[in-house]
């Protein structure tokens, strides 16, 4: 059986003018990143303003486990097949980190007959927009810095910058360090540290703003300090965001690349899913809204996650709707919500299964209880059993009376995925659905916590720590109270604790901390330990990683 | 009168691959970054092996002074007027670093009408190159962090890395900092800092490395560290080399750009000029002399470091040499180095221009020294007097016996700088002429330190600090003793007090440290301090950058 990267190597690109041609975007609007990636013109992205949207298509999926759902490779396969049954599809997904492809062996773009293509330079460097994010980043950190060692007029309480670093590399020796050290030509010692960059802000405020304008207020709201008399400092304050904005100016126009099938795809922005709201950014959406007649998206982790933010924040900021939902299922992760170990996949287990379905049924009646058509997309593996994929069906379709579809666009591409490709032309014959959000923005914003642990997590109760309920206060306070809420909790489970799989109930979420994303326009609701650096593993991929003898990738993927 | 910027935007640019058509280049060699700028192909500039090889002008210039020279603004300009004149050829220039251009208004891509384009990308991110050459080199540091995490199986001692880490940003916050704070699970404390990307000893290997292969094996000598018993560690002991080779890949590959005339100019790398050798890429110049008649291509600073290290470092370990060299001067700068302030440049000066003459005339001979013919091409200022002029030709023609010729290629373009390009087909005639080297590879380390003070910066002695002597015998112990010499010293001024500008005589070159760049392939020489973090002014360039409400750059340049 090839591997990923044989098959995406083996596969013959289309230059990407032909692509976009599918499309009815001309040459002009390209700006070519070699022969098989382009950027989408500011001007073009412009001139789209005022036409008619298609039908927006979320994929989203099961809670996560160590065997693998799949949402991504879906994602690529229900556009491919929507393509092939004659519908104008575009696909939209974020960009790959390059930091931890040198970690864990491993890319992000699809697996198997589903994936986009060239994926050696979309899981490293692609077009540099994340290289462009972290100097828009640290421009900002040696600004602020340099605003106190000179006369420090604003005067920044040097222990009060939330405004860490960041890098876009798996570094654990630089998550907490203290900086400025040497003398008085280096400033003013304080405590520092790094995240990774798709933990920046930046990442965040570039994936929710409308256009270069919107970038550049949305970075000027950014929160970076409080003054020693406690009032609040921005990156507009410090006088950052006009030189932040010229450097994103090239990044935030879309990425055009293709599908193995030669079906377009637009791949912009890549936002953490737990500090962030983990979706590709607005102006590839709308881009593709404009352009297709179905535009297939996906949100990070699990759909507790994953839809409640795509629906919560970036639908409701972007005023763009889903016309249907794709719940990505596999019989094996199900059997791992059942109680199954990893080993032990490779058999089938119809109990493991019934019990594991408890984690769908829930997704399913989340996603349903926003008011939105949902679909469930069984996503195919070798091992699984035709009496696995019938049972699966039939509780689907017993318990939840919802349509659950087999797909095989791992093995066979945009052939394998038809079912579910007409399935959904089917469910989004309504058009956009107007959004019934888990929570009115008008809200305090423990009630919006608590709305979403309980109507979506199962949890009995929300216990915030008194340092967070203080800051929340203070937030509103300031005028931050009608920001939504996003979720920074383990993708594992429902609750605030990895180790409950399935659909566990009344537990309590705590809620350790909060973070103001002005810019984003969010406020991070911190559950549990949240890793925004990881670290490298005791043998790294990167230790194998070289050119080969004909200068192809070896150890990548 | 417009600014460069406004020139800049007045131009119609030609699609690159009519540029690349001028010099034989096909289609299939470019990897197009927009409409402007393309990558030449590796498999294309390894085709080039074996071709017969154009000649190579050296543009060099007097000691810097704040009245500026020209340097990048005339090899450009002669370029042009070489191609104008019928003699097909290629111009190859180092990149510029993105971070300082936040810090001091001004760009580094020519001036007036010898300008190369597109200026605005050309200055920002470019093609990516240094964002891939800072990740290659945070990669390393990760690794080397990583090791000592885990088990530390080569035993390194964190007191005794070497290895810092860098950034694209002026940011002096983070010249010492300590890392792995915080306990167990960031590794083990240490002190720590960040350079510039120009000054990662991969910026200089980048530009050394003959190829994909050469640029993995000079990666793994670079010596990152000791361990406990004072052995060398290298990143090939830390496994680093074969990633770093992936993440290099598609940077290594020269940058293909236009003059304002749509000539062909190569920009590629782009090294600190003072802890390493301060030239554009050895591909990028072989690439050229294969491709043209005529490669015109400058070194850092003034002759005394960019030219000497063009010769002992870069000629010699890539087995090129030059048919010719330009040095450059102004009777502006010469009046500062007799003595003549800024303010008052105004004013026609013959007396400062003599005394300040004696700065260009060493300039000559050290070039002359090395065995090569020499031309002096006098970049026209508008202040300038013809009095001024005439009198620096005739000082040039009596005392050195060399032509000096005025140029008015900022005002003009090529056609500016005509007669300069007769006079140097003229003097390369000879073609590339076998290099009087400084000193001999073979030499003890401290005699070619002496060799290059006492020949070059007219020095009576070399004063090699007590730290800076046991280290280099150490190297000479572990085999590094024929290594050439890169000396980091000021730019101003022969000597290492930068106030003593014109010709100093009779001083003394203490040498206060010196660096192992194993890699690379030189052993620093540090004199006097070198700063390779810089950090940002007090109102920073960045304050007022910004996008216009036409989307264009407003105060970059």
């Amino acid at each position: 059986m090839p591997s990923d990267i044989e098959i995406a190597r083996a596969a013959t690109l289309k230059p990407i003018a032909q692509v976009a041609e599918k499309l009815g975007i001309p040459d002009e609007a390209l700006h070519n990143y070699g022969k098989h990636i382009a950027k989408l013109d500011h001007g073009f992205i412009g001139s789209l303003e005022g036409r008619p949207e298609g039908k927006l298509i979320l994929v989203t999926a099961i809670s996560p486990t160590p065997a693998g759902e799949g949402k991504t490779t879906t994602t690529v396969g229900l556009g491919d097949a929507l393509n092939r049954i004659g519908q104008k599809t575009m696909i939209c997904l974020r960009e790959p980190s390059l930091g931890p492809c040198f970690g864990m062996k491993g890319g992000a773009a699809g697996g198997g007959k589903a994936q986009v293509v060239p994926m050696e330079q979309i899981n490293l460097h692609f077009t540099g927009d994340f290289h462009a994010i972290t100097s828009a980043h640290s421009l900002a950190a040696a600004l602020i810095d340099n605003h106190v060692y000179w006369a420090n007029e604003l005067n920044i309480d040097v222990r009060r910058i939330f405004w860490r670093r960041v890098v876009d590399m798996n570094d654990r020796a630089l998550r907490a360090i203290t900086q400025s050290l040497g003398g008085v030509a280096n400033g003013f010692p304080r405590e520092d540290g790094f995240d990774i960059t798709v933990a920046s802000e930046v990442m965040a405020v570039f994936c929710l703003a409308k256009n270069l304008e919107d970038l550049e207020e949305r970075l000027g709201r950014i929160v970076i300090a409080e003054s020693r008399d406690r009032k609040l400092i921005t990156l507009k304050d410090v006088k950052a965001t006009g030189a932040m904005t010229v450097l994103l100016k090239d990044a935030l126009q879309p990425n055009l690349v293709q599908t193995l099938e030669g079906n377009p795809a637009l791949i912009h922005g890549g936002p953490f899913a737990n500090i962030a709201h983990g979706c590709n950014s607005v102006i590839a959406t709308r881009a593709g809204l404009r352009l297709a007649d179905y535009t297939v998206t996906e949100a990070g982790f699990g759909a507790d996650l994953g839809a409640e933010k795509f629906l919560d924040i970036k639908c409701r900021q972007a005023g763009i709707s889903p016309s249907a939902v794709v719940i990505v299922a596999t019989v094996r992760a199900l059997k791992m919500h059942g109680g199954v170990n990893k080993k032990d996949l490779g058999s089938e287990n119809i109990d493991a299964l019934e019990k594991g379905f408890a984690n769908l049924a829930r997704h399913v009646t989340n996603v349903r209880n926003f008011g939105l058509p949902v679909v469930v997309a069984v996503n195919h593996f070798y091992a699984d059993t035709d009496a696995e994929h019938a049972r699966l069906k039939a509780l689907c379709s017993e318990k939840l009376g919802v349509e659950a579809i087999t797909c095989k666009h791992w093995a066979d591409g945009g052939a394998g995925a038809e079912q579910l490709a007409h399935a959904v032309v089917r469910l989004a014959e309504g058009g956009a659905q107007p959004i019934a959000y888990a929570y009115e923005t008008e809200a305090k914003l423990t009630d919006k916590i608590r709305a979403i642990a309980t109507k979506l997590y199962g949890a009995a109760d929300v216990q915030i720590e008194s340092k967070a309920a203080q800051k929340l206060a203070a937030f509103e306070k300031e005028g931050y109270g009608n920001l939504p809420i996003c979720m920074a909790k383990t993708q594992y489970s429902f609750s605030t604790d990895p180790a409950l799989i399935g659909a566990p109930d009344g537990h309590v979420v705590a809620v350790r901390d909060v973070r103001l994303s002005a810019g984003a326009g969010f406020v991070v609701a911190i559950c549990g330990e949240i890793m925004t650096m990881p670290g490298l593993p005791r043998v790294p991929a990167a230790d194998t990683i070289r050119l080969d003898a004909n200068g192809q990738i070896d150890g990548l993927f």
